[in-house]
């Protein structure tokens, strides 16, 4: 192929006069292999979908699209709340802005024992880690989505037998303050559904868990309502968003209930 | 705007020489607004997702695209088995090929009564019309996608109370002799299923699918039996397809099962 | 099947001592068929997916699930803004709430002109209609998707010939003062593209969105200041967020930007 | 929690009356770690969407699922066609069945150099290994989903200068004779495009694959046509399907293609 010879111009360099900042410009939905550190000290391979933008003055034509690339195929160890933070004041860094913003999303894997049996197997779990940069201060969320059984308790209480449950998504939005594992979300979260799943059950710990979530039926409220009452009580969480969305087993739509709080705030959002 | 002066080529109605015909070339996942003639005469508005192929021969350098939508954009009548079959045809003979297929997938409502106190909602369903000339036969496969409760035998018989459930997808596809609706195929599955949906409950609604669900358990495997039992017997089905996806409210995937029957084949596939 | 012939309890209305108010709880992701009010005065059919949420005391145990889908069901005349936040008031009315929230997507179609044949075709845009009240104030913001084609200026300018290009999805969300239709937004976006979209374009019109975005070329960065540049001429636009996503044909991921602006704060956000 | 102290009935392995034999029933749509072995002899670690059928006779009740997943969690070497083959027979062994269908689809990366910079990134392919066992005859399929640049050949004769691109997904489905390495499949489609994709382009870079493009004009009939002489002069390929699908950057829908041949078949299907 063909080497350029002469000078290539660079049209991102140039002077914008439009007098427009933009807030956020980069790259989206590039799909990216990365090592993610688990509680228990090891790397966890997965496969991530990121984003990652920088603000851009208002006389700057472009942004250097191929530097956000660069800083993620240099990315060689696994991530961590330290390291991600690290990554984000890098980016702004080498892409000579103000602020950043960072957005990986991507599933974990946590080796779970059945509750009778003891019969090991994998559950999957979507986590995205959200990193923003603005006065120079990072900030960085951690989110958590954590698949449960929810088991109606008006249905319970009306029927003769029986009781509607369904899969539901119960997701957990948390700024740190200080030390804090996906583990640790995804423990406080199952502590508090009907039931939490499993890959493998056999027929003892189908029994458990069918039981189990009959004795703890709870509403999208109440499921809302006890994460959130863990949350105020952590140490560790300065602010979060709780969400959960039932996927209704008699109907075709979903319940949704959500609670957000800035537990450093003096008022409420 | 600047119209074009001198004669512009084309392309794709050249000759080409590497004697490879090829056996689909259309239009595909564009979206387009349909009429769908209901079993009540009336005719219901929707959004379909829709591909268009037909064959092309080895020496014809491309198809002529904009043919398709041509076709789509003329149609002006509600659909129905016959008219979609016209339609099938049409497109054939406007692209001058030998064998065509169309797809169109929508959404598709039915207003129902809640079980106890007859209070009206729509429901939603996904419908696929599939159409195939092939050495001039036409062949139409309706498919309709049922979403359901299930409520498992295994977990009721084990429970000293309660029994997991959970919204299952039931999709059958049908290669109907004479006439069948949309409606027919929805009747036959809801009839099979642990509970039927709807979109509005009252207390009294709830108490009853609640109770009618835990009284009706099926296995995904069942379910697939109990339509196939139904399809065996129908008169105006020629052949079908039966899956039932059920999205397991105590695990992260779904058990599925699936039955295919030509009845008109000496011997089953 | 029985019907119930005691009292049912209502569980839902019972008292809640956690003392944790919910932001927003209701029903998620249901299908429903809606006609949306054009600017040409007619109804369109379309089919959204819905959202419908109110604030919860926290001495209430449960929302109204089935208000919601009352609400909906009831509702018989084509939306346009003014019905909207009509819907709007009446859902928080109805839901004895303080706060309402109200979320409708669906795909609307425009019927366009060619730009040279002339032959007409629809296209598809994705529209959402967001509600909220807070404080007893209705706020409603328009959204609206259109893909458009980008032509990148850098591979315009260092190229012997040719450029890449793409399709890119613009989005625009409005809080409108006074009115502002669908077809304004579209209309505004689709004059600042390299070019606009057609579903029918025969080679006459071919050749001229060929050279048309050939002699526009437009960064991810000069689509959102462009399409910025005329919000903030407009005088019936309150606020916005304009964002571009480019399906970049060069590489397997996008490129993205973003801008908001409130012109009614007296600093940016 | 309490352990069940008496014998827990077994419902799945009871006699079944109905005298309909399923074809498929299992397990669908589990996320699951997997380590695929690479062309280069190392394991790439990634997460796939599970898929795993077996058959069931007429007179079973049910299948064994938890069984599914044991045999998931205890692969613990790398993957690659002889060692699926073998999880497949010895699915079909521990379920006892007679047939039996596994699908694992999950993102493959290969660290590319720029053209011209040589600068390394990855990219990412889709890809599905598919296997069956039908009369104890096992077959594999490997599938590959190749995102490229496609650029219109009437857009480029027809107008003056520029021509319209766009990202495709090329994807091939393979039957192999002997060897075969999801980066044999990948380099063939990339050779066919009318140019690669990559992660990082520097300028140099990009004017190369620009001219490229322009140099390469395809309709998504030559880009399955151009494929397909690959593919049927390939020794190692015993039968095939190749797909192209454009996302049109001057329409809002897709132009496709497709070629299916057996050539072990002596006629077409």
């Amino acid at each position: 192929m063909n080497k350029p010879l002469t000078i290539i111009p660079d049209v991102q360099g140039s002077v914008d006069t439009r007098q427009i900042a933009i807030n956020k410009v980069g790259i989206k939905a590039l799909k990216h292999p990365l090592q993610i550190l688990a509680r228990n000290g090891e790397a966890q391979g997965t496969v991530a979908l990121c984003n990652m933008y920088v603000d851009l003055a208002h006389d700057a034509k472009g942004t250097h699209m191929s530097r956000f690339l660069e800083l993620l195929n240099a990315q060689d160890s696994a991530l961590d709340m330290e390291s991600f933070q690290f990554l984000l004041s890098d980016m702004v860094q080498r892409l000579e802005a103000q602020r950043g913003y960072i957005e990986f999303s991507f599933p974990y894997f946590i080796r779970k024992a059945a509750p009778v049996s003891g019969v090991e197997s994998y559950l999957d779990y979507e986590v995205t880690l959200l990193g923003e940069i603005k006065d120079g201060e990072p900030s960085v969320t951690l989110k958590v989505l954590v698949p449960v059984t929810s088991l109606c308790p008006c249905s319970k209480k009306i029927s003769a037998y029986g009781a509607h449950n369904q899969r539901s998504h119960v997701t957990v939005s948390v700024r740190p303050l200080g030390n804090l594992w996906i583990e640790d979300i995804i423990e406080l979260i199952e502590r508090q559904a009907s039931s939490e799943l499993f890959g493998i059950l056999k027929r003892s710990d189908e029994k458990l868990v069918t039981e189990r979530a009959y004795e703890n039926p709870k509403f999208v409220e109440d499921m809302v309502r006890d994460v959130a009452a863990q949350l105020n009580q952590h140490p560790n969480v300065a602010a979060y968003v709780v969400e959960a969305e039932n996927f209704e087993s008699i109907h075709n739509h979903s319940a949704y209930a959500v609670i957000e709080k800035d537990k450093q705030a003096s008022v409420a959002s």
